[in-house]
């Protein structure tokens, strides 16, 4: 092939359009067709070639990756097709490959074609290639995690607003974090595909999703939640994935669980989601991030394209994409430059006048202050007075605290920035 | 080559002899060869072939791929000579990469050998290659984090017990967290390291990291921790590099910071590390796991050694650490046989001897409970009894819950495990 690489795109719905969007900065990339079920639907993005016959898609001979951003289990065919052909896919479609993984995985192997879905899990979180690569020392004992942005975000609003679930199931669906008929996402089928994708690649072993217990969110009532919290507990969806004690058996299920506030995982809010790993030699990790959405999930879609151009157009380097392209130094600014956020501790005689010396000084450098702190005289009869700004150049900040000192009654201890 | 990669490693340290006892499960891997500076030094492991002669290790035709792991720059003209030889470079050596990265990168391609370095920030957290792989498709505005276990583990001792600064170093000292000489941590010289290695891969920029403005922790007191406890906050030792805004500039800089307590960030406690990434399209990515230790910190070098092993054994495949392999069906357990902790919500008769038939059920089902939860009557005269059982057999817990509501006075309302 020359440097360019041809794209075949099947679907072009809110993911497809972010992956048009964002390929359309790369020269060397084309997407040079794309299937969609509806010609005339109105969309943001442009794209040459729009088509309802995904066949001229996969047997195109001119494309070299498919992408396949539309969902559903009908697109096995066409992407079996594609594969034969020895087109490269990149699918988020965690459906599709929990239920016929194995049919593709094998196909892709006698072809010699790469199958790359890191968008079908955790959205933008890049989880799948880590256990599949710098991870792949580990022993992991266990994979588990919040999944499914639309219960995550249904439970969130349950607690702090202490609404029912049905109430808030509604107005998921009003802002758009909850489809019309939220079956897929409540009863945790969508979690469920999720965490059969991990288990097979954590565990390599191959998972038969419909054997997944699995349990949603809707018996969960506010009395629940409170009742939890006055244990210390908040209610999640967890999907996970663990070895059985001294077994090879996997204990694979999605349901509801009460997690301990003090577990990180207790703090995932809205539709944020998280991934836990439990291994040796690593031990235990977190990765947190959007776990849906069209602009994180094409940041994992563009991802993998990225990963198939590096190594059909590098064949001879060696692990092209980690290789250091880059020759210049960037221009780092002195710390004088730059703007932050300030925490004073300041220690003043106990003297008329020092708080309205600190304003003045404050005012002069363009110092706005946020907090002030002061409780009581010390013993020795100074006063700490502890004062926050909002964001202001350093140098700005320095030459206040150099202006106050000079008046010989106060001291700046400490300075510390916020972030 | 054949089938077998053969290993030069320097530095027979921690992690030097976790990489040993981890490769030792692997039989197409062999480490031939180990520089170490006192080859009488007791250690955990056996290693054939120690020499005090690193030349004679990068100058070997045998070996593939050197592992560095000694640390110190005096390493810089050994693994230079050992690219020139075609060897392939795994090190968790931050301070050299940093100091001396370009010229070794540019070395490394010229002579189209690797150098993968994961092991050299944040231990065990797989972030580099996320970086210049799964996330290539995005604009970073920022990376930063809790690049330093050592500092962190001092910070939270302070906070949570109220210590000085001098009486939590000399207790991380003795339990090994610190080192005799902290300098290189307390400082935030081993965080700048960090910070420079993430900036260059994030924003694809060399980075001089004698111009990082560095500031450690040893100002901090107990009274800021309080104070900023006041205020909403806790104090963080944070590395962090941003792009200035409408700027190609890079604001660089490690030091303390106060960090909103409902920032995840906040919660990162001891020596546990996280990285903080944000960037378009992928939004705002956090990650969280050891930042150092023998395993964590093995488990990056062995994922680097395992995907250079797969770049040069396979060279027909595409991306062949990311194909499946395996063809076997997990065994998976049923739910009847998973052991659980479960959250019980029981409404009852207001009647004299629930409690008491409660208890009976769960004796008679081995089921313990570590929690009850009951506040009065409820106003149609019933009573809601929260419970929390210790782990116990699925089956186990619904037989009991079938007995208990064979009484007809007593119903589960609702059973949610518990995490």
């Amino acid at each position: 092939m020359n440097n360019k690489l041809n794209i075949g795109l099947i679907g072009l719905g809110t993911v497809g359009q972010g992956v048009v969007k964002v390929l359309s900065s790369y020269d060397d990339i084309e997407i040079v067709s794309c299937a969609v079920k509806d010609l005339n639907k109105k969309r943001d993005v442009e794209v040459k070639n729009l088509t309802t016959d995904v066949y001229s898609i996969v047997n195109n001979p001119e494309i070299d990756v498919i992408v396949e951003v539309a969902g559903g289990v009908w697109v096995l065919e066409p992407l079996l097709t594609a594969i034969k052909n020895k087109k490269h896919i990149v699918t988020a479609n965690k459906e599709l490959l929990a239920r016929h993984g194995a049919q593709l995985f094998d196909c892709a192997r006698e072809n010699n074609a790469a199958i790359l879905f890191e968008a079908s899990v955790a959205g933008g979180i890049p989880i799948i290639q880590a256990i599949k690569t710098s991870l792949k020392a580990n022993n992991f004992d266990c994979v588990a995690g919040i999944l499914n942005g639309t219960t995550n975000y249904i439970l969130t609003k349950m607690e702090e607003d202490n609404l029912s679930y049905d109430d808030c199931l509604k107005n998921a669906q009003k802002l758009g974090y909850a489809e019309t008929d939220p079956t897929n996402d409540v009863e945790g089928y969508d979690a469920m595909y999720k965490i059969a994708l991990l288990a097979n690649i954590v565990f390599n072993k191959r998972i038969d999703a419909s054997k997944i217990y699995c349990e949603g969110i809707t018996k969960i009532s506010p009395l629940d939640i409170k009742s939890a919290d006055e244990l210390g507990y908040k209610i999640k969806l967890i999907a996970q994935a663990k070895k059985v004690e001294n077994s090879t058996d996997l204990d694979i299920r999605v349901h509801p669980m009460l997690v301990w506030k003090s577990q990180a995982i207790s703090e995932i809010k809205n539709a944020t989601n998280a991934v836990l790993l439990k291994g040796f030699p690593v031990d235990k990790l977190m990765f947190v991030g959007p776990g849906a959405g069209e602009f994180p999930t094409t940041s994992s879609v563009v991802g993998d394209i990225l990963q198939i151009k590096s190594e059909i157009t590098n064949s001879d380097a060696i692990l092209p994409m980690q290789t250091c392209h880059h020759h210049d130094y960037a221009n780092q600014i002195s710390v004088d430059e730059t703007v932050n956020s300030y925490y004073l501790r300041i220690e003043a005689q106990n003297k008329l006048g020092i708080i309205g010396q600190i304003g003045l000084a404050c005012q002069s450098f363009g110092v706005n202050l946020s907090s002030i702190l002061q409780k009581g005289i010390n013993d020795n009869g100074s006063a700490t007075i502890i004062v926050v700004s909002e964001d202001c150049r350093e140098k700005d900040i320095n030459s206040m605290i150099e202006t106050l000192e000079k008046t010989g009654d106060i001291k700046v201890v400490n300075k510390i920035r916020v972030m």
